[in-house]
């Protein structure tokens, strides 16, 4: 612990009394390892302030000492964009402490949420109010508004209401100088200046510190579809979303599973079965929402699917006939992360195309790693709706104790420069933390990087926020 | 004219050739005074660039010579965001040579508009495609796509279809160092970094210059319904309004009138006629539209308006039978800033306050405003539904010929008092261009004017881009 660490601590303790200061190694310790236990970090204390004024108190505190900080929320994060460098030389700041749901108004359709709020803390609370926070992904349970917001995440209903930066209305942040951005008014219009709001949305608590954000809301759902359906490609895949979005305003996830990431997930989760009789190459889960319940969304899914077999579209399909299938069959989707990784060494990489190219890029990438690397299984799934791809490759037969180390970073380069030449980004949902700051600094524009920096430069001029994160 | 800007004349000359430089004093006039003729600039020069390519030889030269450059697309605004300082010295960039649509894709329900494509030309061209761009307001046949974007523009449909901001899907621009950002790829997730693409919306060429801009596309409407409804006070409107949205997807447009407004209306435009037999303190224009032709929307707006009459919410209504009594409708409304300006001196505020603030806000302040300068009438028109109000005060008993000089000034800052004791904005969609910055510099939270000033200064630090504007 540096002389200004020692200081900042003890002032913070002073002033915002024991609770928001831990120093004990062993309550610190899960929070200083990245979600995915890839990143080990350290750090002498970690500060959890309970209020707005008490996060301006310590960020204040960490300017006066040169002391940097590394915001948290429920660290969930796939970039370790939340772990303090491993050298101890910054605090981390829980945001876990701000929890409370500050308001929820049905007549605006907002909700304000403290950066400590877990997402399905949110989703319950609205809920009750006769409300929906479309928002949602694998993390629900631990993961928090201040981190969704943070890194702009997307998950599972993108496709129809949009990632993050489409749902907040309004951010409130402490800036590095510590003084307050209050973005919480609720108003639709306002065009005073530059976006502080937008800009803080995905800049991983590299220019300030977001203690609240106002969100928003959309009716509740009546009445959800499921379906799994079996398709012979990608493209195939393509044209049942077009044909259904042609058709319908209802769908709002559109998955794309690969048979072999199928078969890994029923061998290594015993509580799945198939969904389909027969085997096909591809597999998509559909989910059709309405919030009318007199509508048979059920029944229109039936229909839609039972014409795009007719129409050659889909080879077959299923819809859950209850609320458990519907669940089974996103558990399926759900487990194929863990599946692979229990399947042995795997690679992955969140990156997105423009929707039109995903099929071709799928199919093609596939290929060349396969070829650059004899021996790997290279695939991708995800959310084909909104281009991005979970594209994983699994070592399978050049697996190795040390082939993370030995050609992992060389695959990964290999699969980023298909990614770039296909237009495509490196980082669709998961954002750029420490994982990809090489990566990122490798591929961007040099102009892109130099706005960056100015931008980082211009607003945290000492570095206090979140160093060695996102600008590269 | 001073050796500089002489220096960059002469070489944009030979770069971009002699249709790309503009010196004749009579073609460059219109475009020096702000559309309402209130603000007159000079400048020795208008340069007219071609392409993305010429836009960036063009900063590069400025920035060498250190000579600003003001954006210009239409010359539309209303805050004199496009208008060169009156010294002559900086130089127009004017943006309407960059007028081509590169693409319109149907799959993806985006657009590439240019920089200078005109928003009529862009509406045109969609619905040729099948396909419709929400964003409308009343300069539609002037205003420019990069100018609606650099101005975060609102217009009649952002109840439904939000502002700019929420319409683009990505922005092409130069950035003050002469380098091209590209955030035209069209990914739907994707993050990489600060949004720049949100920074440069709203910065009304402060940052950069907007030189193409991928706006996202609705389905075209199969049939609209105009309707013209009396009630008694701005509360009831709001009441109208929560009564219309419990029911109904389909509203769009919700636009409150005084009466006061619709009489001076009637009063200067010959070609009207009052839309309701007897009399009503209030007004609303409302306009619900359907995608599928299916969908008898007249009808179902027949019978809402029914209903909230037995309801008591509305005292009486009509919907347009015809397009030609739609426009007829809409002719009223968008008629009420001309008929004021015709009647006498007036000073317009376009303000915003929550939504559910609107009602109480109207009342108080304009009585507040009529009380504290006795003889002024005040009163608020707009989109309720967004809660932004322009909120205009006329001279009425007070006119004088130095009105505007002795206590324009005054009777603003009483009124932007009242906004901010609200809790409202004193640009909701107009910006902030010259016209406002005094003010918001005074009303702003220091904070939020360091940011503004750190990031500006980060991204131009030779000033170049239109100086004097936006940032206090």
């Amino acid at each position: 612990m540096t002389d200004a660490e020692a200081q900042l601590i003890e002032k913070a303790g002073q002033r915002l009394g024991p609770k928001a200061v831990i120093t004990d190694a062993r309550e610190i310790e899960p929070w200083v390892t990245d979600w995915r236990g890839r990143v080990h970090g350290a750090t002498p204390a970690m500060l959890a302030p309970g209020s707005t004024e008490e996060v301006a108190d310590i960020v204040r505190l960490a300017a006066e000492h040169r002391v940097p900080l590394v915001p948290q929320g429920g660290n969930t994060g796939m970039a370790a964009g939340a772990t303090p460098p491993a050298d101890g030389s910054a605090l981390l700041l829980s945001m876990r402490r701000m929890n409370r749901i500050r308001s929820i108004s049905a007549d605006n359709r907002l909700a304000v949420a403290e950066a400590g709020v877990i997402l399905a803390t949110l989703h319950e609370a609205v809920h009750e109010a006769g409300l929906r926070f479309p928002l949602t992904l694998g993390a629900r349970g631990s993961c928090t508004i201040g981190g969704l917001t943070s890194t702009n995440a997307g998950g599972t209903q993108v496709l129809k209401f949009g990632t993050m930066r489409a749902l907040v209305a309004g951010v409130e942040a402490v800036l590095p100088d510590g003084s307050v951005h209050n973005g919480l008014s609720g108003l639709k219009k306002d065009n005073r200046g530059y976006s502080l709001d937008q800009l803080l949305i995905g800049a991983e608590g590299t220019l300030g510190v977001i203690t609240a954000v106002a969100v928003r809301l959309v009716p509740a759902i009546a009445a959800r579809a499921v379906a799994w359906v079996g398709v012979d490609s990608p493209a195939r895949a393509l044209d049942l979303l077009r044909y259904l979005e042609a058709r319908s305003d209802s769908v709002e996830g559109f998955e794309l599973v690969p048979e072999e990431c199928l078969q890994l997930v029923l061998k290594h989760n015993s509580g799945t079965r198939p969904p389909l009789k027969g085997s096909h190459a591809w597999h998509v889960l559909v989910e059709a929402t309405t919030t009318k319940a007199a509508i048979d969304i059920g029944g229109q899914m039936e229909r839609l699917l039972a014409e795009a077999l007719e129409e050659g579209i889909v080879g077959d399909g299923v819809v859950a006939a209850s609320e458990a299938q519907a669940e089974a069959l996103w558990k399926l989707r759900d487990s194929i992360s863990e599946a692979e990784r229990t399947e042995g060494q795997t690679l992955a990489h969140d990156i997105s195309v423009a929707v039109a190219d995903v099929p071709k890029f799928l199919v093609e990438a596939s290929a060349e790693v396969e070829r650059r690397f004899p021996g790997v299984i290279a695939s991708g799934f995800g959310h084909l709706g909104d281009g991005n791809i979970h594209f994983h490759v699994r070592a399978a037969g050049r697996a190795a104790p040390d082939w993370y180390d030995s050609e992992g970073a060389e695959i990964t380069e290999f699969v980023h420069d298909l990614v770039t030449a296909a237009g495509g980004s490196i980082s669709a949902e998961h954002g750029i933390g420490q994982l990809k700051r090489a990566e990122f600094a490798r591929l961007a524009p040099p102009g892109r990087i130099h706005a960056l920096r100015a931008i980082k430069q211009a607003l945290d001029p000492l570095g206090i926020m979140n160093p060695g994160k996102l600008v590269p």
